[in-house]
């Protein structure tokens, strides 16, 4: 059987950076090039980022794309890499399509580029565009309705791009072509638990397919979505061969052996189940055999760590993407504020950490101390601006009382982060979790203030767990670690009166975030929810909350997603609505 | 030939209201039923409100759609109105659709219900979904692939629903269903100069479609959403019959002489482009011959009228569906904040409008006369509260300078009127304008809190000129101009150093719009933009402003679009992106 040794490069592109993406796409082919590999494969758009969002049907970025594509297949030969086979996501263009209504200005297409000695010989389209859950690609893209097959050494390879994986219907025209082996970029967001799903997935169309297949993931922070890698090779019974590690960028060489390439080679142009498939010669003569390496396969990462790491990558791609140099963030000694420094810490390292301990008269003592322990247990540095003066100043010309007077100190110290942030250049972190970002327990323009929110997907329960888990972490490799005990012990409070506890106004978290999952995650109806055995009268009030709380949930900052559904792009309720999930009756 | 009285029904739905709407529904039925009519037209989901986003998903949501649906056809008989056929926009199920990646979870449809004699007795699916601009059907909705016809009185009567009506091809199946009327529920927003387009493509479909067709719309805000109503009826050759006023509920009932059924009926279950056309009777005689009576064919606003008023229902409907009472805004003397307080004052009456003066130690004079001004003239409440003492005591302890000591007057005047809005319980209006948003040019948690930005889809030089127009239309009926001559005629500044002026910062207003227009609205590269005249400098520096305003951007409160493209849902680019219109080489 003819051998290929087939590189998966797990990289980290920029959006709408082309410069800096074909840079690394260069560096990437000659490393897989020196390890003797025939064919590379990169994720999917990897040339202009990945999502371009409405970027992608400027006429601009379209040109630039395409011209960049070609320039890089040129470079590849003229650096000596010419021989090598690299499939490269890039934004194209669809010949042929009418515009009008429906039709994505600019007729920009999700595709791969085939560049093989100097030249693009062949371009793979997306058939099927993502467009639910964070995707939106039909009203950015024209689909495909080609599979290319291309002969490589005399063995015959397949491709496809991330959503037409998950899709029914596309192995079996992969079978039909003959391939025997699947490559398939893609731009797969991290969420919790999806590796399992990814495995399985792979697994399952690479027996429908009957061939091998290579599943080549983006890692890194884009806004809200953090890539966390996870490419994959198993063989054509479904045996994994070899798997990246989750969150960072590596190159998985595995050497694979193929069938012949026509074993079942329709003839030319045949259709199926839609598809025309079309094949291109580009080496017929197999490579002289040799002895493969066997590739790491290595583990996975446990759940907790998972999602940390998440927060960590998202963070620091995030500060750095946009040109920070260093994040400033309001430390109350709570677990929230004190999780989000730890995490800053472990993105940026301490000194490019900046927090601020902000004092009101309703502050209780521990939340200095907790905050200067926090300080002295990672390196980070902090201040203390104390409120009293400023809160002063506003009540003796507006007299607030309540809740007015709550947010009003919550706001006093916003006012001084974005000082602190305009004078000194740091991104502020909105620390909210949540659990209160889908209740609106926050204060808008106050605590919800920043460029972005690190555990906004986390929800309070979790946010113990992660606190634990890290100090745990650190323990286990002679670390320092850096959660003080009593802010993870303490009862949560956002000390806006006196003696306040958050369980005044919210269930215990372990009954809200349950009711949450529920009726966010799972989209259960009230009902629904009041089935699983939760009060129907608490299970009313949360619904309720969640429900009014949409106008601050759009004006609070990014955060990563870490679970199947957030408060970012994959959740669209509108703001105004009379919809409510009646359960108890007046 | 048969005669038809139908009844056009232009109303104002709320999302997810569906008690309020059915309510709505029966309240019209029967005022077109006491004008005689034999056929009400609704708008698109006028049952649920539209558009309902991923509320459509919630099984709770489809269930009590249907549920209220089935109750109300039943309620149009019990109270003597089942002769009368209704169609009604609302939320439906697909039947026979497997879940899985690209399907709607619950399957929903945008579909019309076609009420009659105490029964739903026909259900017409939207084929083709919205899925640009504001429009996101394809995540929500299963598109149908039926057209249904109904024999009403001894004529046929075909419907679709708005996008439908778009795209080509529908217009050429309802030409060989044979059908005579052709009706049109639509959910279209508003936006400049688009009533001149949909009366274009009515005529156009009516030719094609050799049929008389009933456009109905909605009226009223729903969130970024203005409806505009601009219902018509245009006969088969395509001349204007009947047309309601814009901006407001009406119903309009137009008598029709039509064909007579089955002029052209195709076999029953026959395919056309896709499409199975089927046939529903309901009513095969026609009605006693009646003298018919001429509708009204409502002029048309003029330009700035039709924008003022879009801003008015926007903002009336957000505050009131929303559920306050009173809106609150800084007002500065300036021209933003002036036209706001004036459309607020058009919008809720000077009763429900309270201003807030916050002069600081670089504030005019005439910032503050001016403000009184308007105040004197609309009679909006105003009061005046200083800011140097906050200011001072947040710089004791921070000592800010530059932009950072800028920045922080806008944001101390931030929490002022917050605080108020919390205590007092007002709605608080972002009085920034398009340009600003555009650019960036505004302090995010200073002048950029609120609720509602009235102003966030009209260009600067766009509010001068609709401060004249108000002045103008105010003196044409006898009343007092609102907006003071010198907030109109005087240099705009955001009066935070001294002597500062906005053309420190920015061009001249006149060509920053030309370049917003070109780069935004139209979506022209920067290399366009600069081959129409405007300085390759000026542009790259703008471009680069819009590009880097985005997080500003997310962050700002929702206002009501005007344009073809405004700063909401229709524009969708990423926070972190690389991209850069280069012009100017260093």
């Amino acid at each position: 059987m003819p051998q290929l040794r087939v590189a998966l490069a797990q990289v980290n592109a920029r959006v709408g950076d082309l410069d800096h993406n074909a840079a690394l796409v260069l560096d990437r082919c000659r490393e897989a090039y020196e390890a003797g590999a025939h064919l590379v494969v990169f994720p999917e758009m990897v040339l202009t980022g990945y999502p371009l969002e409405d970027l992608a049907m400027r006429a601009s970025v379209v040109a630039a794309s395409r011209a960049k594509a070609d320039a890089l297949a040129r470079t590849l030969a003229a650096e000596g890499l010419g021989d090598l086979v690299a499939v490269v996501g890039f934004l194209d263009h669809a010949e042929g399509v009418t515009e009008g209504p429906g039709v994505p200005k600019n007729a920009p297409q999700n595709a791969l580029a085939v560049m093989h000695g100097g030249e693009i010989v062949a371009r793979q389209a997306k058939i099927h565009l993502w467009n639910y859950g964070v995707g939106d690609e039909i009203r950015t893209f024209v689909p495909g309705d080609v599979l290319h097959v291309l002969e490589i050494h005399g063995t015959d390879v397949a491709m496809v791009i991330c959503e037409d994986l998950w899709r029914d219907g596309i192995a079996s025209a992969v079978r039909a072509s003959g391939a025997g082996l699947l490559v398939v970029p893609n731009g797969s967001p991290y969420e919790a638990d999806k590796d399992d799903v990814r495995l399985d997935l792979c697994r399952r169309r690479a027996v429908e397919g009957d061939c091998a297949l290579a599943y080549v993931n983006l890692v890194g922070g884009q806004d809200e979505l953090v890539f966390d890698g996870d490419s994959l090779v198993v063989d054509a019974e479904g045996t994994l061969l070899g798997r990246t590690a989750q969150f960072v960028e590596e190159l998985l060489v595995v050497d694979l052996e193929l069938p012949a390439a026509r074993r079942l080679m329709p003839p030319t142009d045949t259709r199926f189940a839609g598809l025309r498939i079309t094949r291109t010669v580009l080496s017929s003569d197999p490579v002289a055999p040799y002895e493969p390496v066997a590739p790491p396969v290595l583990p996975r990462l446990d759940d907790l760590e998972e999602i940390y790491r998440a927060l960590v990558v998202g963070l620091r791609d995030y500060v750095e993407k946009n040109g920070f140099r260093s994040v400033l963030l309001g430390l109350s000694g709570g677990i929230d504020s004190t999780l989000c420094g730890a995490i800053a810490v472990d993105a940026l390292g301490p000194e490019r950490v900046f927090g601020v301990s902000n004092p009101s008269a309703y502050s209780s003592e521990h939340s200095r101390s907790d905050a200067a322990e926090l300080a002295k247990r990672t390196g980070l540095d902090l201040r203390t601006v104390p409120i009293a003066p400023m809160v002063e100043a506003f009540q003796e010309a507006l007299g607030l009382s309540g809740l007015a007077e709550e947010n009003l100190q919550a706001r006093v110290r916003a006012v001084v982060w974005m000082g602190l942030s305009n004078q000194e250049g740091h991104l502020v972190l909105a620390c909210g979790n949540k659990s209160e970002v889908a209740t609106g327990y926050s204060t808008i323009y106050g605590d919800a203030v920043g460029g972005y929110a690190p555990l906004k997907d986390v929800r309070k329960t979790l946010v113990w767990e992660l606190a634990r888990w890290r100090n745990a972490y650190a323990e286990a490799h002679g670390e320092t670690p850096p959660i003080p005990e009593n802010t993870i012990s303490k009862p949560p409070s956002a000390e806006l009166r006196p003696g306040q506890l958050d369980s005044d106004s919210l269930p215990p978290y372990e009954i809200l975030d349950g009711i949450l999952d529920a009726y966010v995650e799972r989209d259960l109806s009230a009902a629904a929810v009041v089935a699983e055995g939760y009060d129907p009268q608490l299970v009313e009030r949360v619904v309720t909350l969640v429900d009014r709380a949409e106008y601050k949930r759009r004006q609070y900052p990014p955060g990563p997603k870490v679970t199947r559904r957030n408060f970012g792009r994959d959740r669209r309720v509108p703001i105004t609505h009379g919809w409510r999930e009646h359960l108890v009756k007046d």
